[in-house]
């Protein structure tokens, strides 16, 4: 068997002043524990503001709701996707005026419609006749957006059927938001969370360009707004194109398929792409074990795993980057989590590797763990309180 | 295409005085939320005392850690299965005595084994050498026992490799533990959870008596407990066994294999199947939509999911019953919770229906929901608070 050294490629994802600096802020903390760098997330916003200088970010609050996090990305002056109504009332906590916020869950009861609308958001998507009849009661008047089906394909965490309407259906509920006294304001798609493959936008925006012309031509309706909702990569294991590339292609589809007619608005919501690579949990190897004398790999168990915030290794799909300090050659192991769960196994397929200088009570470092993880973790599973999260000072 | 009444056997759950009990007693409360009825646990309780005369009940603390639950579980007499120290801590503080428990988790901390050596307990489980040096070194003395990797074929909820070691690793296991001055004290196994084929209690218990015998015939080793687990089913939309066919069948593997010297103590630990079928969760129908305008299934969505509580319903492993009051035919249905996550959806590939009559507002009742479902609940996913619990008055 031949032997490689071990090698980690930090630099791709952190300078080694930066990492040192986790380490040493983290080092007296019971682990886990997320680390989260607001300087990253302020970079981001600004990447984000530079390379699409047209689209009007609304952060999707879900991908990580941290106080610091919120209100880092009010003063930069953000907009923000919220999902549901205590989402609306950490918002308004932290002093976000209601005209800077959009209504981005299909699945909403009338009652929360009616909490949003008291609290003067003007702004709700739909994908649903039903859905439609409740804004229209409980909101009326009021801005709304129609999301579109997307396949999510090329998505490591796909979207499926669950969101958005058929562009059949989405063409009835423009008419029928005109009849209930709705703004018909425009079209909202998600190509996907981790969306690998551009083309998925370049699809979506085709589709939502035959809609802006029909609405404009067959139902008389001028449609204001594109969505491209989130969907833009963080850094894991997986490498993707850069965002230059991301927004250079994006830019083109909306050339080709809206030419000098652009729609007056264009919102993006970036979460994963926003928080994602800010964040840092760092973990405590448990144990080191294999399960019979002549077994392969070794599994190593973490004091973090599926429900304690990484529940996006199901099914492999989010491959965080896994970072041992020590040296020597490497191994190949099997990742897994500390609860009493047989589903709680992390990579067991993907191949991860430690040294061979890993031992029992060794600290690891989890990159990319800013978004999805924390708001994830379960309440009491096993015991274990949720994930804590700090801010790096 | 034929019509069918909408039935729901709901009389093979409870009686309707029963339902009609959780009706009225959640009416005025918020969904989602969990009603337990502690009558159920405490006839769970007794139907194991009585089918498993044997058999000293360790309750998996973790299938539903409500201090309601483990009170009454005390008073009854039981004695628990602590998979972390939090568990640890809430048990001591509801006053259960140390030598009612045992550390179930072959995961963990060093530091964690000497708290609970500490607190006076002296029962572990293990698996692997470097977990039982360190009890070796925080818990000097005390009783271990070897967990058998099982395969867990025939499992709703399987255990894969996860846990236990091999055969060949637990001999190995035995004389190490003598060496470091540990008692090897017994076998456990599990043979997975939600375990349909009684056929795998047969295998692990014939594997647990050759152990039993090697130890006594070749390390000079008397072994003197069994555990045998959980395992035990609840009621969920798949037929299982009954109880008393289990016992039947698991007192005559141990009659075949341990002949007339059964080991000194047989010990199992339930969760599911005691406190499973003890609860029902409430929720409300969110939203009733199609995707398109020819979609043949509508989508019905409920106000909790995967990320509220719901969460062994990954791959529709656990399928739980779910009941819509109401009348007309009967319509299939694709069942999603209620975030902006697309893995959030429970049921789309078995096949769930619901009567004409169900309206968005309308309450459902999910069965079988005591175990596994509120600890597991996420802290903040989307905003959403964890599941609220109720005991039924």
């Amino acid at each position: 068997m031949e032997e490689t050294p071990y090698r980690f490629p930090l630099e791709n994802f952190m300078s080694s002043e930066k990492f040192e600096r986790i380490k040493a802020f983290g080092k007296d903390k019971e682990t886990p524990f997320l680390v989260l760098d607001l300087d990253v997330i302020k970079a981001n916003y600004e990447a984000l503001r530079t390379k699409l200088p047209y689209a009007k970010v609304y952060y999707a609050v879900k991908a990580n709701p941290d106080d610091a996090v919120v209100s880092l990305l009010r003063d930069l002056g953000s907009n923000f996707d919220v999902a549901t109504r205590y989402e609306l009332d950490q918002l308004l906590r932290l002093g976000v005026g209601p005209d800077r916020l959009s209504f981005g869950n299909t699945i909403k009861k009338e009652r929360d419609i009616a909490y949003f609308y008291e609290k003067g958001v003007r702004l709700f998507v739909t994908d649903s006749p039903s859905d439609l009849d409740k804004i229209s009661r409980a909101a009326p008047g009021s801005k709304v957006f129609f999301r579109l089906l997307t396949e999510g394909l090329g998505a490591d965490w796909p979207l499926s059927k669950k969101f958005g309407s058929h562009p059949d259906l989405a063409r009835q509920l423009i008419k029928l938001s005109v009849r209930l006294g709705l703004e018909p304001y425009g079209i909202s798609f998600h190509p996907g969370s981790q969306q690998r493959d551009v083309g998925a936008w370049s699809s979506a925006i085709t589709t939502a360009g035959q809609l802006f012309r029909w609405a404009r031509e067959e139902a008389n309706v001028k449609l204001k707004m594109l969505n491209m909702g989130g969907g833009f990569p963080a850094d894991y294991v997986e490498p993707t194109d850069t965002l230059q590339q991301y927004a250079e292609d994006i830019s083109r589809f909306l050339d080709n398929n809206f030419k000098a007619e652009w729609p007056e608005e264009v919102i993006i919501e970036p979460g994963r792409s926003m928080a994602g690579n800010a964040g840092v949990i760092v973990a405590e190897v448990v144990n080191i074990a294999k399960k019979s004398v002549h077994e392969r790999y070794p599994w190593v168990f973490l004091d973090i795993g599926k429900f304690g915030g990484l529940i996006e290794t199901l099914d492999e799909a989010i491959k965080y980057p896994i970072y041992f300090e020590g040296s020597g050659n490497a191994r190949e192991i099997i990742v897994a989590g500390p609860t009493c769960d047989s589903m709680d196994i992390l990579y067991e397929k993907w191949t991860y590797t430690m040294p061979d200088s890993a031992r029992i009570g060794d600290r690891v470092y989890i990159l990319t763990t800013g978004a999805y993880t924390q708001s994830y973790s379960s309440v009491y599973f096993n015991g274990f309180p949720p994930l804590s999260s700090y801010i790096l000072k």
